[in-house]
């Protein structure tokens, strides 16, 4: 830390030293730093348009956002990712674009779209695309399979994100020696120890869903930062809007006893080197003007962002708007039409499947269960805290779609639907009585998808998701106020969880263990087959 | 350095410990080092196709080349640098290439092509190339020209070559702060760490024209490492095949005191991080299995390459062949046609410009002298070893051509020319008398560029370069045995430069002082027009 005068050109730091300038702002008693990376981020996530959420980032530091836009590949395949794409010309952030490596997330998936060789080699010559996202195809990697391992060459001597929670001894070692370079699921400390050792770069993340910042924190020592960033990953808008994003991060590893250069290179430097930004990998003359300016070094709270030169925000207010883009909905729901009745499941045994799901973990457990059964059809059982789940195919029209019993919702007189639910983004809903669950199906499919909440048979809210089933129209606060209405509604239906959409959103995603709901009916990830069959 | 088995699985490093492989080698006592770099280097001025110099390369244990082709693109626009990257696939040879930043060196010079910001931004998408070229238009940059500033935001984030020869304080400080990262122009122990301070990244050069590592040597301690590469620059095709490449440059570290690793990090990890080469930035499991093998810490000989997993050179041999491209010329010299009596010059006064050339420096002196004239027409003076010097265009066919008279090449009873003369590579010519002159002009035109020696009324020597005249169609033994004749042949003609045809070559480069021949006839670079009138 240095006491300098620091001048701006083009967009671009000029000098440390005092010049002749246009304009000369008072800085003294405060420090300034690059601007700040996240080197991990789901963007769709936050359902929210780039115009819409690029003014939060920029007032809480962040400059540079690299992001792996898979959700909205999965939603709308190359098409989307180019719409999308084009919405991030508008916005003063910079994001940078890991080509999604893995959509589906594997073949018993079916989303929109698919990523195979050829829509990666397009999207590696795109400006905004720096390298491959997260391989989350660890069986492939390991097995050298070859559609795998064309995807990693595609993209040789550019970073190739990994993916490998719990991943550890010859496995971890045969999976960085595929050409792998990073990891953001390490939650251990020995975990993280082991990936570095190998020559993993580190992600150590910190987000709305998953938190192993303090996990970590012993490895963020000298010798390591080189190897280390900060990302999120997952980043809900409330936590965007309410408590900020890396200067959050930030402010925790300072106040736990690091020091402010080395914490500052986490979330700057590190990952500009590691992501191969040859115009911010420092602050010499030259480099791109992403600044930050805060005043109190143990408790980093943003008083201005400078982005290219410009000032964006300073002392609460967003002065740089960006250009919002008109853009129209660009894709509609193709959800079959279904009558309440073709909702009801007949009876086939006296047993059935439930998915367990509890708080503070994306596992699920595969319980079995007596059938509550009448006329012949299966009934919940919100005594046992058994209610229905579906999952509605929403890109081909299909009229199957997938239905078990699900545990742990604890949600009463009602139902709750999405369109985003990981990784094909279908139509999934939860809820105890068919009327409800036809409240939510009639509202996302007429409604351009989103989120709904029908209670009592009418419905509560709704936030519709006119792009592709997954991003809002509206700007923050009417995002997050409706949110907030609908967790209330939530709570007086008796749920419990911290975060009941976003743990529905991860019902269908057929990777994670133990079972999971597809179109195609119960899954069962170890065994990786469909446990029933599906219901048409 | 440790004591390591190493293994290797599909082309990348796997592991350092010992694993079941299908081939072991025993390198016990040998010293295995990442494949060395070149971070910049002209290779069209070796004259020879990539699939005859990649294995001298090789052998040398060099493994990737960080390449500006400024001299194919003088030489024949954006479809000869098409050429020349397609030979690039089918050599095991990392070659990546620097887009030409350049093209022409200055308004001044008419080559074959220009490369705008429609060509450079075609390039910028291209596979191969990771970056902008050396920028040599100082001036541009320093006044902020737009059409300059737009070819350097259009590979922003990508490293910018700078090329900045004695370029300090101030002006230093601006051509940096326009966003430019390197240099390889120091030449001075001043100007090196001044550079350094701006916060560039010094490609240290040791080639065959200019020497800089003695005069450097100093800044190369641990402080620097990170910052410091090695470069060649210009090399030609005897230095290569004769002494080596960047071993030799180690072997003269190293035996100045460097310890090994921190020599061979200017020539592996440096660049790799400079050049955001991902694949090859340590020697950890996954990067790309490029590596040189060697015995005796303090005299680096290579013994084995390893390129990719392959051995591609061990004790002498070298074993990997590549596929040879089979290319057929692609352009032919558009010279206009001349009679020898065209040649001749009437005298327009009794005094003379003369281009004073002198051993070891690029730099001209511009002389004037009394004029030897016969029948009205001037004449050579070889008593004041005053000679003609020509420069035909050859890619328009235009009846206009440069002439005057030179001085300090000390040729006696012939001429010399080639069609590889900086940067247009139009068609020069040296010479102390009409017909020899006449001789090599029409050996060049009909033989498809090259260089050419003629005596006492004959041609002596020709190397024909068919490819865009200036690379040869032969393999690396019969050029440098031809050239070797050609430069004893000049020796017979009374010529003391070491190297008289790379002195022939820069005369007609319009951007290094004090003055040129161009096809427009004799330039002043500091005044930047031209002295005479054009001979038509």
């Amino acid at each position: 830390m240095e006491r300098k005068a620091l001048s701006i050109k083009d967009g671009k730091l000029f000098s440390f030293q005092p010049v002749a300038a246009r304009e000369v702002m008072d800085v003294s008693g405060l420090y300034i730093s690059p601007g700040f990376i996240d080197s991990h981020l789901h963007l769709e996530g936050l359902h929210l348009l780039p115009s819409v959420y690029s003014k939060a980032f920029l007032s809480h530091g962040t400059t540079t956002i690299i992001t792996d836009l898979h959700e909205i590949a999965n939603a709308g395949g190359l098409p989307a990712l180019k719409w999308y794409m084009r919405l991030l010309e508008a916005i003063p952030l910079d994001v940078y674009v890991m080509a999604p490596s893995c959509v589906p997330s594997c073949r018993f998936e079916k989303g929109a779209g698919v990523l195979g060789l050829k829509e990666l080699a397009w999207l590696r010559h795109h400006q905004r695309v720096i390298g491959l996202g997260e391989m989350m195809n660890i069986g492939g990697v390991l097995d050298r399979k070859r559609s795998v391992m064309r995807k990693i060459e595609l993209f040789a001597g550019k970073p190739v994100d990994g993916h490998a929670p719990t991943l550890s001894g010859e496995a971890l070692r045969a999976y960085v020696a595929a050409g792998i370079h990073s990891d953001h699921e390490a939650t251990t400390l020995d975990e993280g120890k082991e990936k570095l050792a190998f020559g993993m770069h580190l992600f150590v993340r910190q987000g709305s869903v998953s938190k192993d910042l303090d996990a970590l924190l012993p490895l963020i020592k000298e010798s390591h930062l080189p190897k280390l960033s900060l990302c999120t990953d997952d980043l809900s808008a409330r936590d965007l809007f309410q408590h900020g994003h890396l200067d959050v991060l930030l402010r925790r590893l300072v106040q736990s006893g690091l020091s402010l250069p080395r914490a500052l290179r986490l979330a700057t430097i590190s990952p500009a080197h590691y992501f191969n930004l040859s115009d911010r990998k420092g602050l010499g003359p030259g480099n791109k003007a992403d600044l930050v300016v805060f005043e109190d070094p143990k408790d980093i709270r943003v008083r201005m962002t400078i982005k290219k030169g410009r000032v964006v925000y300073r002392d609460g207010k967003r002065l740089h708007q960006g250009h919002a883009i008109t853009t129209s909905p660009p894709s509609r729901l193709n959800v079959a039409r279904f009558s309440l009745a073709d909702l009801r499941q007949q009876a086939e045994g006296r047993k059935i499947h439930v998915i367990g799901v509890r708080e503070g973990t994306l596992l699920t457990e595969h319980r079995v269960a007596e059938a509550r059964i009448e006329d012949g059809y299966l009934l919940p059982d919100t005594d046992r805290d058994i209610i229905y789940a579906y999952v509605f195919d929403r890109y081909r029209g299909e009229r199957r779609y997938g239905f078990g019993f699900v545990r742990g919702f604890s949600l009463q007189g009602g139902a709750i639907g999405t369109t985003y639910a990981h990784d094909s983004h279908n139509l999934i809903i939860v809820g105890d009585n068919l009327v409800d669950v036809f409240g939510v199906l009639t509202a996302l499919t007429k409604g351009k998808g989103g989120m709904a909440l029908s209670r009592h048979g009418s419905l509560v809210e709704h936030i519709p998701m006119p792009f592709y089933g997954i991003i809002a129209a509206c700007d923050g606060r009417e995002f997050l106020w409706k949110e907030r209405r609908m967790h209330d509604a939530l709570k007086r239906m008796g749920v419990i969880l911290t975060n009941p959409f976003f743990q529905m959103s991860f019902l269908s995603l057929p990777v994670i263990p133990a079972v999971r709901l597809t179109t195609s009916g119960l899954f069962d990830v170890a065994c990786r087959h469909c446990i029933e069959t599906s219901y048409d």
